[in-house]
């Protein structure tokens, strides 16, 4: 079995390949050709941590992939990432383990940037005079870095509810070629922004229906497991369009779920992202309208990247 | 984080220590103290393979625990054991990673081997006539190892389909010191024994409700995920008792859920195992009693079983 740091996983990994994998993987996903068991959660509560196990098996592959990731959510305070995590390979002919990649939690990380990147490629409106990022932690950072290819936008609005992290935030995106504006009033960050990112583990709304303004389009990457929420669910029935990247994951959990349940979506059109990347289509058909799109995560995100690092090694 | 080989594994475990371990997994899981998320499961058609996803955290736990064992049936053509797996220790603290062990599945055949003795300390009757095991793989000597501590009966009859693994069988429990009868009729080796271990994956019956005569137990294990079938439902309807490890997942796949769907267990008491254990009772309360267990595998005996190494390191 290949053992792998996280030095030697990120010199083999490459964000353009992975993006065509990604999507390769969504459209798989969405044509009922993965084997993708439902995802495990524990809640650590005392600790102050979750951690979820995905895996899945994209038929016809060599090999499928588990991965396990995890938040706690004080390990800052003692020097160590928030995010911990890790994936593994195993042969899909011999159930013989072939890979563990010691990535602390940075492929997750990554192919969830990638996520972002596809989705405001199908989402985002034309005119970006600001980007929005809701949090100031490590995805925060990764969904703007990888938003730079798709957009000349280099203005960004940043939320946070600690004024360091929020200095730190800064720091790390001006690196990055963007003025930054940081807040802790998430509306004064909807006014300005027409794509909007959120990314942090809340248990409750950040963002407010009243806060969005025609032609925005959001994109939730937070709400991982049951419980979690960034947005307000009268937002997410604000939407004209809603994008998934699973229906039956982000109807269980995630930000649809709690509106889907009150029942406020029942007229408002929800797709599949591997469905729309199929069709070859973009979401958003008209300037003023508002979409949302709900990533909860899926397992074959995990299968496409992991095959992406192998196959450079 | 720690990586111990299959070696360094076998060398830390100890039979006794981990029986007590287990039974306090099974009381601390039927008293639902045990956070353990619905097994994952994959099937390789193809590839004649399946693999199982298990993990557990028994609340209060400094670890929790991963396990992922296949069986892939056409490994022994090519000199590999059907059977593969790993098991990993992370922390309930911080989510990193603790323990990788690489047991080749090993662990998971020895906790399903000493649930089956424990579940025959609770149900077999007090005269064992003969042993019968149906199956005769690794785990099916494994099973008929551990009984050797709670009875004296050295007799066994085994079934297999193939001449030359029964020959190996008995090859193997002879040095075990059993007298070894083999057969190819199931109906033959139930019609000599009154402790029953099945341990193939098979996917159709091979045991029948007519085979059984009364003062017989049957413990099952081999029925681990849907479709695999190794007991006749009207057997299953047969018993006085039914015992399962876990009544959720046994009443969804293993030996009792047919049966269940089929709505013929409505007047047979159905008890958890930790449950009985919790109570300090047997099972079987007459010794013309049929009693059935049904072993479909707890992610909580893998946490248990990995504790008991992790300590002896």
């Amino acid at each position: 079995m290949k053992i792998l740091n996280k030095r030697q996983i990120l010199e083999a990994f490459d964000a353009d390949a992975t993006t065509l994998l990604l999507k390769e993987g969504f459209i798989a996903y969405s044509k009922r050709q993965v084997q993708q068991p439902p995802v495990q959660h524990f809640l650590f509560e005392q600790a102050a941590g979750d951690c979820c196990i995905k895996s899945a098996w994209l038929e016809g592959d060599e090999q499928f992939v588990l991965k396990v990731s995890s938040g706690f959510y004080r390990n800052p305070a003692q020097g160590l990432a928030s995010n911990q995590g890790l994936m593994m390979a195993f042969s899909a002919q011999t159930g013989e383990p072939q890979a563990l990649l010691l990535d602390e939690g940075w492929l997750t990380a990554l192919r969830t940037a990638l996520a972002g990147r596809i989705v405001a490629e199908l989402c985002a409106p034309t005119e970006i005079p600001a980007i929005g990022i809701v949090g100031c932690g490590m995805q925060a950072l990764l969904q703007l870095q990888q938003l730079k290819p798709l957009t000349a936008c280099r203005e960004v609005w940043v939320w946070g509810r600690n004024e360091s992290a929020l200095q730190a935030y800064r720091h790390s995106a001006e690196a990055e070629g963007f003025r930054v504006h940081t807040t802790q009033d998430a509306a004064e960050l909807a006014a300005h922004c027409r794509l909007i990112i959120t990314t942090t583990p809340s248990r409750e709304p950040i963002l407010r229906a009243t806060d969005i303004r025609p032609g925005t389009h959001i994109t939730a990457v937070g709400a991982d497991s049951h419980g979690k929420q960034e947005l307000e669910s009268g937002l997410v029935a604000r939407a004209d369009v809603l994008l998934a990247d699973s229906v039956s994951q982000c109807t269980e959990y995630g930000e649809i779920a709690m509106a889907y349940r009150q029942g406020l979506l029942a007229s408002i059109p929800l797709v599949e992202l591997g469905t729309v990347l199929a069709q070859g289509k973009k979401v958003r058909s008209d300037p003023e309208q508002i979409t949302l799109a709900d990533l909860t995560g899926l397992a074959i995100q995990d299968v496409q990247i992991v095959k992406g690092i192998l196959a450079r090694l």
